[in-house]
């Protein structure tokens, strides 16, 4: 293994697997993980996988998943599951699912919408298909893609 | 090996070693990678290591590294080391350092500075310290320091 990358089981954190291939930064990026936070940290990007042609994992040692943040990496990553590691052991399997109803996560790309103008309204958009993804604002019903969610959280 | 993630060796492609802890992410900025491109990467962070105390480790397939990019890797990350493979061997060990003139790579903060304002000048800092790293703008003598460098280079 003299090129090899050996990378050892994690103790106690959080796998994400079956990120669709080339995504795994993103799902960086909403964890908001730089790398000086001390964590360590293990990430392939393409690599074959049985389910999918190509994938993504991202291994985050001594770290959970909140709600909010489980919610952004199925708008960018619809495919992956994530796994809870403790003592070396998965102990919960979590499939993510796209929710019927997105709150306050993201931005309504119309300037007019009331969620742009009023401080105190939260943005809400319905799922109006999963895949390819479209959202639709509840309030101005403008619709948003996969893209634009893409863009917006990378930004 | 459950939950441990196996990282099959390199065919052809640079293994980037020795990189300060979490670093790793900007050493990808500086290669421009994205995940997108489709070259199979593996990246750890804040791994043990028996020189440094916690270092980062970039594998990249099938792609290699440019002088000039090369360069850039060490201003962010000067204990890095970069392993050229071939065939699964490692051909080539190149131990970088930094040069004693960076040219065209940096841009002085100094906007009275001519590099800033005349189109034709290209930036060229002097190397008056390795470790910390300073640089000294060999016109308007403008310090900069590792610092300064990251910021650059990650915005």
């Amino acid at each position: 293994m003299k090129n090899g990358l050996i990378v050892s089981k994690l103790k106690n954190g959080t796998v994400i697997d079956h990120i669709p291939a080339g995504r795994a930064l993103a799902v960086l990026k909403v964890l908001g993980i730089k790398g000086n936070e001390g964590n360590r940290v293990a990430l392939v990007m393409n690599v074959e996988s049985k389910k999918m042609q190509r994938k993504d994992i991202v291994k985050i040692d001594g770290r959970s998943i909140t709600e909010k943040e489980a919610q952004l990496i199925t708008l960018i990553a619809p495919t992956a599951t994530i796994n809870i590691v403790k003592d070396y052991e998965v102990i919960e399997k979590r499939k993510l699912d796209i929710p019927e109803k997105v709150e306050g996560l993201l931005k309504c790309p119309n300037p007019s919408c009331i969620t742009n103008n009023d401080i105190e309204a939260k943005s809400r958009f319905i799922k109006e298909s999963k895949s390819p993804l479209i959202l639709k604002c509840d309030y101005c019903e403008t619709y948003i893609t996969e893209e634009d969610v893409l863009r917006q959280i990378l930004s």
